[in-house]
């Protein structure tokens, strides 16, 4: 299926995954857009605010803040989407994702397409390379985030 | 499968869905414990805090806050899981999940066997009355945190 992202927002999702990385945090960044506009955005939050919950999709979603409907919006995030995140698009009947990168993880793309949702990879450089450089730099941290012991 | 779980935590997790019901929220409340012991509980928020992502296993889960693991725990819950909250349970590899009722809401107990979750249903009649009740009370407030239109 032939679909269409904004480059713009992919750069946006690289940003606050840099934003977090420069805080110490988990680099994963995520932006919620609707008809083009941004209506929320947002990053890993593990280290920062201690909580498990906060990947950057989902510290995207609690900060765009109650919706009556999801639909016509487009999720972008620099990493794949783990399991949770991935039932929360689904969960929340987000039509369309857009993920920067599903080379250093992945693997819930075609449980996405299962469910419906339109799923792009952009295979964007920037976030492969700042990702790639966090689990060299801090694999404990990171094994945290994916729950893998 | 023979499995166990402990009738006061269900009470518990009824307990913290009455809370929220008394402050005009969704009456969902869950309860994370470890070796018999509570490591965390929470409920339902997207009223009291604007949270769409704070469904009842969600803010327990953020509650508990950083884990190294979750093995052994065992996730109590007075409504059946959503898909989000069905997909962080299997991102997070809780091995446990104990389902007060799924009669007014359901349908990813298989999922969540699918991918080796041991799954009980208790059939609580305090939490099937509390949320019908609550369902035939605030309708658009029950649809909007399902994300159903």
């Amino acid at each position: 299926m032939a679909t269409s992202f904004d480059p713009a927002l992919v750069t946006r999702a690289y940003e606050l995954a840099l934003k977090s990385y420069r805080e110490g945090g988990c680099p994963i960044g995520s932006v919620l857009a609707r008809d083009g506009a941004i209506i929320g955005e947002g990053h890993n939050r593990r280290v920062q605010q201690g909580d498990p919950i906060a990947h950057g999709e989902m510290d995207c979603l609690r900060n765009a803040g109650r919706q009556r409907s999801y639909a016509g919006t487009t999720l972008y995030t620099s990493l794949s989407p783990c399991m949770m995140c991935a039932g929360t698009i689904v969960q929340f009947g987000i039509p369309h994702v857009v993920i920067a990168e599903n080379v250093n993880f992945g693997g819930n793309e075609d449980f996405l397409r299962s469910r419906g949702v339109v799923v792009d990879v952009v295979g964007d450089a920037r976030c492969i390379d700042l990702m790639r450089r966090f689990i060299a730099e801090q694999p404990a941290l990171w094994n945290e985030d994916i729950a893998e012991e």
